[in-house]
């Protein structure tokens, strides 16, 4: 049975090896899934370069995915057979098979397709967590737009009667999010406020940032006074950057989004119930590439190239 | 009666004038006054090219100062002919003489310096607002240290026992600081958590920035996970820094911190008693010059000195 398995951190290309490991076989409370597929996310990059404050388990990265239900193990309730589940988050899904707690896993409805399902643990729970703080009717703004979490964020947030404001670094995915229910989709450039204010927008009083660097300064300058600015991730590998003019004189409240904190927080069963929730409804990734582990090396390569607008999924 | 004006924004040299303007006569609840020291306050620099949010009076700088009671008007109480007092706020100090309503001044007792009193309004009361957030035995860091906030924020610090590590850019002024009563003073530099560490220094739970950049950063670096930072300045001039590590995995939360807008939540009375208690301690501005209005172009110029130690002081 084959991994992805890497000792030390390092550049990806450089520290994984396709390796061979022994076949697993479920214990009490376990399955045996195959795994269908499982992105390669901005925290399997982070973790394989020792940036990450979390481990990977059994030094194989695939921080989530999508998987089949094999074999159940003795004593054990758990999805028939055959079922497509999510996989438990961080439990190394770059490999064929593996065992997991039966009590962990999330049925997936029959008909999806497992490589556009395989953000849903990660990316689609942050986005419907982060717009928990909003009800029907809010704006909000956010960055990057055609981000995974973004383009959740403006799934969900059409779902929910919100109204977003998604930012984008250039004109090509405008159309591809207002598919997705986008209200409105602008270009992240210094006129920005201007335009909003072209428009008629309110000045919404919650913005995500997952970009970092001038973008966080972006996001702020189109907010409403004393507003919140959540931090998600920094796609652009900048610090976050604001001015006094926004923190001091418009006085706009800072925090960091964690999704392995709220996990903690809210406890495993309300995390299941969540996600339950997340999978009966029609949310999709946007998928660059799908590669088999033989071809590890050209995913990870077409992974880290700027500018690419969707997921590149391995399907071991 | 000379003034030191300006009619548009720009650089200090080259928009300020000096003028004559009429002299002043107390009305009804006024009190005409001498200015004695006014200090070329960030606020000043700032609003004098348009980057502060708020108006000087008759287009006047000299955002805080201390002047002596020459006359009063009629029908007015108000402190005796003669008392040295501290100025309302943005009153335009930068000229002779000015008229002030009674009921805003406190009285500064007898025997202090004006130049060294001169900073009370602004700095000394922003930075007893911040501790006001901490109790005895707290810990805090801060930075710049050797600023007008840090050096208050190390005195108040003292006074009101608590903990303090001051940063500062170079080792010139730690032992001015350790004569106000600092615990600890450091030099900003990448090993500081380290050196922290070394000392067995608790990680304080809040910190002040005042320096914006990569000090932010640092002093994020060296707090408890989820502490708060507040940021009331910039002079590095460079936007507030924080990486993804401090934000979303250490759970560092920021806000910003503006006088204005705590004095109009607290309102005047509660400013004014707030204010009448710091002109009882023992608290000095470290002056780096003093200079007449005559001089005020020599002084402008000082200011804006990179590393100038101290404040520079118009003596109208």
């Amino acid at each position: 049975m084959r991994a992805l398995r890497f000792s030390r951190p390092g550049h990806p290309l450089e520290v994984l090896e396709l390796v061979e490991l022994p076949e697993p076989k479920p214990g009490p409370g376990q399955a045996l899934v195959e795994v269908l597929a499982s992105p390669i996310s901005p925290t399997d990059r982070l973790g394989l370069r020792g940036l990450y404050p979390l481990p990977f388990a059994d030094n194989i990265p695939g921080v989530q995915g999508v998987a089949r239900v094999l074999e159940l193990g003795p004593d054990c309730g758990g999805p028939p057979v055959g079922s497509m589940i999510i996989l438990p988050v961080r439990c190394g899904a770059w490999r064929e098979r593996l065992c997991v707690p039966v009590a962990e896993l999330v049925v997936i409805p029959p008909g999806r397709d497992p490589a556009e399902s395989s953000t849903l643990r990660i990316e689609a729970l942050t986005a419907a967590v982060l717009l928990d703080d909003l009800a029907p009717g809010d704006w909000f703004i956010h960055s990057p737009g055609a981000g995974a979490v973004g383009r959740y964020l403006t799934a969900l947030g059409g779902l929910r009667d919100m109204h977003s404001i998604a930012l984008v670094g250039s004109r090509e995915p405008i159309a591809d999010l207002w598919g997705l229910g986008a209200d409105h989709v602008l270009v992240r450039e210094p006129s920005l406020p201007n335009r909003l204010a072209e428009l008629g927008l309110p000045s919404p009083r919650m913005a995500f940032d997952g970009s970092g660097g001038v973008a966080s300064e972006l996001l702020a300058t189109c907010m409403a006074p004393t507003g919140e600015l959540i931090v998600y991730g920094a796609v652009s590998r900048m610090p976050v950057q604001l001015s006094v003019a926004q923190l001091v004189f418009r006085d706009i409240q800072v925090r960091g989004f964690w999704l392995y904190r709220w996990a903690r927080a809210a406890g495993p069963e309300y995390v299941q119930a969540s996600l339950q929730e997340l999978v009966t409804l029609n949310l999709r990734e946007r998928v660059e590439a799908q590669v088999s582990l033989d071809d590890w090396r050209d995913g990870l390569h077409l992974s880290e190239q700027p500018g690419i607008r969707g997921r590149v999924v391995l399907t071991p």
